[in-house]
């Protein structure tokens, strides 16, 4: 049960986002713009990063969502999300990312746990300033994409199925929708 | 030192905006909508939650320039924003400003922390669903603001007259400065 009166048919944010526009498009943006915007690092890239700060913060219906819409980045590879989620460090993953994917971690916990050394590694493996900040920032805006979800106790559907549709389309027409958000 | 190339001359959150103008307009957007838009609760309380926040995720930055900004919407009463800071089960403030304050301090931890208990306190004490909504979701987006600055290790000034000064324009011209971001 929601803790607050919201559209009982929709799953997860949409329902938060239906309750409260005005701060539903800013933060569609800021997704679209982090997940799906120009940038070094691949979508799937990005998505991985969300998946496993969300798992990070048990955030099952970020989780699962983001989860598909990562392996619908990456061909379907839902097994490669799952590597990165359960053990990154083992992954068949670029060293790059799995540096990036430790700051994600640290991030999770406070921004204060992010040392030097974290970022000697992400940039000794290649990893740019801008490549930094992203997953900075990825991982800062699902602490928030999280909290939001679960501070309000939103309904979480527990389908694959259902996850499975809903990763495809944020895969394929992302955070933002035509006429309705901008 | 931060950890990527940052305009050195700016404090805190405005340096990586900066850097990062796609993602600085969507995050100012949000902060101007949640915390200076049309709501029952006012910019004051609003502002105090934010530090309060802040100061739970011990980011100074965050809590130092937020506690200035609360102050200049409060005539002033820095007094007022340091007890609801410190204790605000004893601070003189309304008793649904209290529960509200408690919700926002379980989301600092994790959304799943909050309780129906939590949400019933605050709805006993006169919080609408509308007002319960904005402080989970305050206590989210600073979750993500403070990881943001602190997980860049932006630069953070020390000197009190820094703030009094930065926290009254954010508390007189807001977040989202006409022309520039807009």
């Amino acid at each position: 049960m929601p803790h607050i009166d919201l559209p009982p048919e929709l799953p997860g944010i949409t329902s938060a986002f239906a309750f409260s526009p005005a701060t539903a498009k800013p933060m569609r943006e800021l997704a679209e713009v982090l997940l799906r915007g120009p940038n070094t690092l691949t979508s799937g890239e990005r998505e991985m990063i969300a998946t496993f700060v969300s798992s990070r913060n048990e955030c099952l219906f970020c989780q699962d969502s983001h989860r598909a819409a990562a392996a619908h980045n990456l061909e379907g590879d839902y097994a490669l999300v799952d590597a990165v989620k359960d053990d990154y460090e083992s992954a068949p993953v670029s060293p790059k990312l799995k540096a990036l994917l430790a700051i994600a971690g640290k991030v999770a916990e406070s921004g204060r746990d992010v040392t030097n050394a974290d970022v000697e590694r992400a940039r000794a493996n290649g990893a740019t300033d801008t490549e930094i900040h992203d997953t900075v920032l990825i991982a800062a805006a699902f602490c928030m994409f999280n909290r939001y979800v679960d501070g309000l106790a939103t309904f979480t559907p527990t389908e694959p199925e259902i996850y499975d549709v809903m990763g495809k389309r944020m895969a394929q027409e992302g955070y933002v929708r035509s006429g309705q958000q901008r």
